[in-house]
């Protein structure tokens, strides 16, 4: 299958889990967000329900002739057939989120023609909140809802979201970067902070812990096209970063190279690689 | 003119205020929220509109021999006939994350019989990007979309949602209490966090930085009417602050009281007044 059809399967996706979403949510009276009685369980029914709604679609492409292999939060590794195409995926991105009720929580998906970050082709984010589609082809610029989006311009240390899984541990470690800007945001999805700062909203992005890939992998490419650089912590390229279960590591995010040098300076880097 | 009636005339201003916001993202072509082609300007037609919409609807009020006082976070204080009746306006609460993008923002409405908060006899939120609706009239409980809400009953110190207006200044103050938590937000409207806060989903919220009336006098009372319970950051009660333009007090909300107390102590204070 060429980009453009996967392209066309992960659309498909981010159709059937906002629908499956859509229902479960209206099913507790409280809108699109989860209610308060939202619990373990209705956790799980949504971890669930997502999950299921992105195998269906692969197991239609694996039916079409498809070979490939998956990686997912909630699935593990599993073979399709062919482990040199690698698909990504995190079901729900922002859980904590859905299971408390706060509305900002997405699906990412993305798909490699081997196992490292730079063989990523194609990433696809999709909030559920919003609807809004975030999309990526390698070397074809990125897009939200169709329309071409670039990050910001502006070089001053503004806009910044971060994410902290860890209160105690992760916000010492971000503290002097946040200190540095003149607004802060924490939304809790990777995801969207990426999409946030592809499209020209947020100017850098911070997770102070080692990620995973597949919270990354759609939105490091969907940045990268939009004119940004995400970098670890330390301002080194992520491109050899294994596409795998394991955490791998901390992620900095910057709309473009002035912003990227100053985040570093703030973290106490001298400078980033070329 | 009843409490009632001033709830109509709250929603009818949610209504009117949510229509000009569509149609203002519909304009920019980027779905729920401002693009990136979102300026200075953009900014402030999009205050300038929320607050026409408001001003439109109490005027209306007028017209029909209502008399009030408004206290507005653009319009600042304008007498409409009587100072007994005070009508606390934010007319858009997270200016910026509209400007930027990030679709968490509100209009916050409240409505007093006196000059200190103790007289909020009701209180009302729009989130405008989900459209949800929280509201609450003294003595008769909190509402979200006309169900009944209360605060979490957890004790734990799960989540919580804070603001950092000033990045530097701020969260070294914020910093023990969050430490304190297994997660934190920062979605940029006092207003949202405080409706999270009475509908369940948030354990906690912190204001570090001295907050206006017309940002949290509609929260406050929602999460009273909630269950849950809205101090200063020492843990004294906010019934005495004035219901002007000035800056009052920073805020700390919890769910209950267990979880105040805890929230006091990761604070440094050893106990909150009964």
């Amino acid at each position: 299958m060429e980009n453009f059809s996967w392209l066309n399967a992960f659309k498909e996706i981010g159709k059937r889990v906002s629908s499956e979403m859509e229902e479960l949510f209206r099913g507790t009276g409280a809108g699109r967000a989860l209610g308060k009685g939202a619990s373990g369980d209705t956790t799980l029914v949504l971890d669930k329900k997502a999950e299921d709604a992105v195998i269906a679609v692969l197991e239609e492409a694996r039916k079409n002739g498809e070979e490939f292999s998956l990686v997912s939060e909630e699935l593990g590794e599993k073979s399709f057939g062919n482990d040199g195409v690698v698909i990504l995926v995190d079901p729900i991105d922002g859980s904590n989120n859905a299971k408390y009720g706060l509305p900002f929580y997405s699906t990412a998906l993305a798909m490699a023609t081997g196992r490292t970050l730079a063989d990523v082709n194609l990433g696809y984010i999709i909030n559920l909140s919003t609807g809004d589609e975030y999309w990526a082809i390698k070397g074809q610029g990125a897009y939200k809802n169709g329309i071409k989006i670039k990050t910001a311009t502006r070089t001053e240390l503004d806009l910044i979201s971060f994410e902290a899984s860890v209160p105690k541990r992760d916000l010492d470690t971000a503290l002097p970067l946040l200190k540095a800007f003149r607004k802060v945001r924490c939304i809790g999805s990777t995801a969207l902070d990426l999409a946030y700062l592809a499209s020209g909203t947020t100017d850098a992005i911070l997770v102070p812990s080692a990620s995973r890939s597949f919270d990354y992998a759609a939105g490091w490419l969907i940045t990268k096209e939009a004119g940004g650089i995400v970098t670890d912590t330390s301002g080194n390229p992520l491109d050899d970063c294994r596409l795998g279960l394991e955490r791998t590591r901390p992620i900095l995010g910057a709309a473009n190279r002035t912003v990227l040098d100053k985040a570093l300076k703030a973290l106490g880097v001298s400078g980033s690689t070329p």
